[in-house]
């Protein structure tokens, strides 16, 4: 398959198309570093100094896009509404590897009571219990676990490694990466006459919707009684931790390595950076931001707000307050200096 | 198996029962979701309100406790010592899914010379080396590996994808939950001549001493010499790391993704919250507990005290100056206001 | 084979012996540690207090090490350049346990198109991918998973349980330790028209060059497009996450549970503690030292300094603002005192 600047216009249904149209477009690169027969997009303005500078073959833009000077005519110019998912589109059909086709491959130990449908893939060394029900078109990588009664919906792709405990319910389009572990037995204890720590059972499971990612190496806990909660099209990343009956709301996106503490219950559209720790039994409201590293202590109940520090604040007076702190050593000497003023006689 | 609020009175051993002692019981929930064919619990006198508002079928409460108003009459109240335990005790027995019958599942790989009784769960997939020990009553879930020499006391459950590195001992009723990788090799380097960083060879191993939990994907480093200690009882939670050389005495709870680092050594009966980290070579007093996020990095002496913060200083100190480092915009006017007065004629 | 002072001191090459030559060395042991019948050594003049109090049979120490008291009589003195040096060879010579021999184990996958040489150790349970290119002395323990296009150069160890994803190349004596995830997709996702969060397809990969060490349960992101680079030398310790494109240069050794985002570029030869993050499309100079727990939200330019705290700063700057707020509690009595004088008629 020959790419083209013309037929990547045609491809994308662009609006119009401005230089060399016959060219050989063999890659796909960024901006920066795409050279001369790769296929780049430019839709975010704080780059428009690299635009200029580009080696592409062929820059994927908005007609919109209004340029301080002259674009330069070496490269060619795809002019399309959506450049960024004219590109990534691009790319998912053309440079994508292909997903394993249905079947089983040797090795894969299938209770006889779990339903797993022709169109699947299952792969080596993959291991499904007692009563599990995979839907079609799902795509289960070697080594995978899947425990009694886990139930995965259309469209799911399980990676290399991932330990699905039982009675997880997974939905529709989902993606676990390779090490996560979903429904191991949440951290409880109550104080026993022997033991300090006796074991709480933890008999509720997980749910996640459907279009849910579960980054590499991410833990979500069952939960101790109902269920551990991730709403439709949540996206965590790698290494984060997710206590028992923790929810978690629609369309919310965490980064690495940030923990969510037993029960506490995350809003809808929040963006929360990476290493946040959020205490348990907490409530954070939607479409709240925030910032890597901060620590949730107490519930944040105004929705839409931006968050910073640990314990976190409301981002301008953390970063009022950030600043202050950086100027501490600037006030030491002045108080001095008061005194001394008000002590002379 | 049907209960009912009286059989559940005789099999926990209630000193009385107030209200419909025939009505069916299917489920178990907390004070707060329970349903009309729920049981539930009461212990903690914090969530009094919700008792009042109950749609739970029966409760478990103590016979000690004085309601500051009448309870509803369409619950039934059951009146026992210990509800918490009584409560947990009737979920492990009814429901809590049982574990895997003994025996082999295929594709399993024993080493001749290891030791595996017939009374132990080998699942699929699982890889035993040379001269393991288990003892009677151990699960070994699929996916898991143990390498050489490694032994492993009654009653231990391995949970799938966990690691079991060379040399490690495990006591009784313990439990490795799923991706959990112990005995892997400490992170410890020297200036070589021709590299920065030339490896340290790793020969010590870990012991976990009997009953201690290690949660979903957290990592227990080898000692470089002798041993990486955790003590009996010790309940580590998931994505935790632990160093080559430390010990962690008995008792002991840390919460999860917290990072101790190599050397270090943490008392009993501490509880330390989550994304803690304590820098290499310290000692933590025992009973010390510590605030999650908390930075320690020198040696906690004095035992039974609360940390927090990061660098961690006591509780209360840290509290004041965080209450006031949030009034520092406060400061600055007033220093301002201040010099400008002195600075008048 | 019977170690003793004379036959070590005649393998390290020592240039003289104190004491006894002949007694019997039979373990390795720190200095606080070892017994009578233990080898230790003696590098770092901190600990020289405990080398007068060492039990140790005999203790390697350097010829130009001037000792401020007499040594001990009843422990032989071994003086030889690079005690350390010496003392870990002879670990490594003597007590590491051999690597498993060329061969391969039941269960392993090998797809046909894969190049898999003689000079291999193939563990039980293992995937080999199409197209891979394993060299000469590679080890693959149980549970690996090694997608397709994947290469390995010579002497890498993969440890059980380690996920290699499509198109990672691996360089020579690189050591992947267990549950490592190495190549899962970046966490990158644009605007869509349906959906809030729409998938960046993830289409480059990981490179590591040769000797780079990847620490249990850590996880390294494949790139959007191009490359994620791991430079020659580097030592990434457990559940780290590096982002997709990040760039790690030569040299540079990182402290468990640290998180670098996306696109961030890390020079040559830095040391970064434990938990440290690093926020996306930063740079940090060569040379550079970052305290644990730090917080680099900004580009770090100049290289070869240290930086602690969040937002991090120069170690000096931030350990002065440390100290200056844990003297907060000072400064607001004495802002009342001064109000009250000046407001005093």
């Amino acid at each position: 398959m020959t790419l083209t600047p013309l037929s990547i216009a045609q491809e994308v249904g662009a609006e119009r198309l401005v230089g060399d149209s016959t060219r050989l477009i063999t890659g796909f690169a960024s901006l920066t570093e795409a050279g001369e027969t790769d296929l780049t997009f430019f839709s975010d303005g704080r780059y428009e100094a690299y635009l200029y500078a580009t080696k592409a073959a062929a820059v994927l833009l908005s007609p919109d896009f209004q340029p301080k000077k002259p674009l330069p005519s070496h490269t060619t110019w795809i002019y399309v509404r959506r450049p960024e998912h004219a590109f990534y589109s691009l790319i998912s059909k053309y440079r994508v590897p292909p997903l394993p086709q249905w079947g089983r491959e040797p090795y894969s130990v299938i209770h006889p009571t779990a339903e797993v449908p022709e169109a699947t893939y299952i792969g080596a060394f993959s291991y499904i219990g007692e009563r599990v029900r995979l839907s079609d078109n799902v795509w289960i990588f070697p080594f995978v676990y899947i425990g009694a009664e886990v139930e995965i919906g259309e469209g799911t792709l399980v990676y290399p490694h991932a330990v699905i405990m039982p009675g997880t319910k997974i939905g529709r389009g989902c993606i676990i990466h390779p090490g996560a572990v979903i429904g191991a037995d949440g951290f409880g204890f109550y104080k026993g006459e022997q033991r300090l720590y006796e074991r709480i059972p933890q008999i509720g499971h997980v749910v996640l919707e459907d279009e849910v990612e579960v980054g590499a190496n991410t833990c979500i806990d069952r939960a101790t009684l109902g269920q551990t909660h991730v709403g439709y099209g949540v996206k965590l990343d790698n290494l984060i931790q997710v206590g028992h009956n923790v929810k978690i709301g629609a369309h919310t996106a965490i980064a690495a390595q940030t923990g969510i503490a037993g029960s506490s219950v995350v809003g809808a559209y929040c963006r929360i950076g990476g290493q946040v720790g959020i205490a348990d039994h907490l409530r954070v409201a939607d479409h709240s931001s925030i910032a890597a590293q901060s620590g949730v202590s107490r519930s944040i109940t105004t929705p839409g707000k931006s968050w910073r520090g640990s314990p976190a604040q409301e981002v301008r007076q953390q970063l009022l307050i950030e600043a202050l702190t950086r100027r501490l050593p600037e006030i030491y000497p002045k108080l001095r200096e008061l005194e001394k003023i008000l002590s002379q006689p």
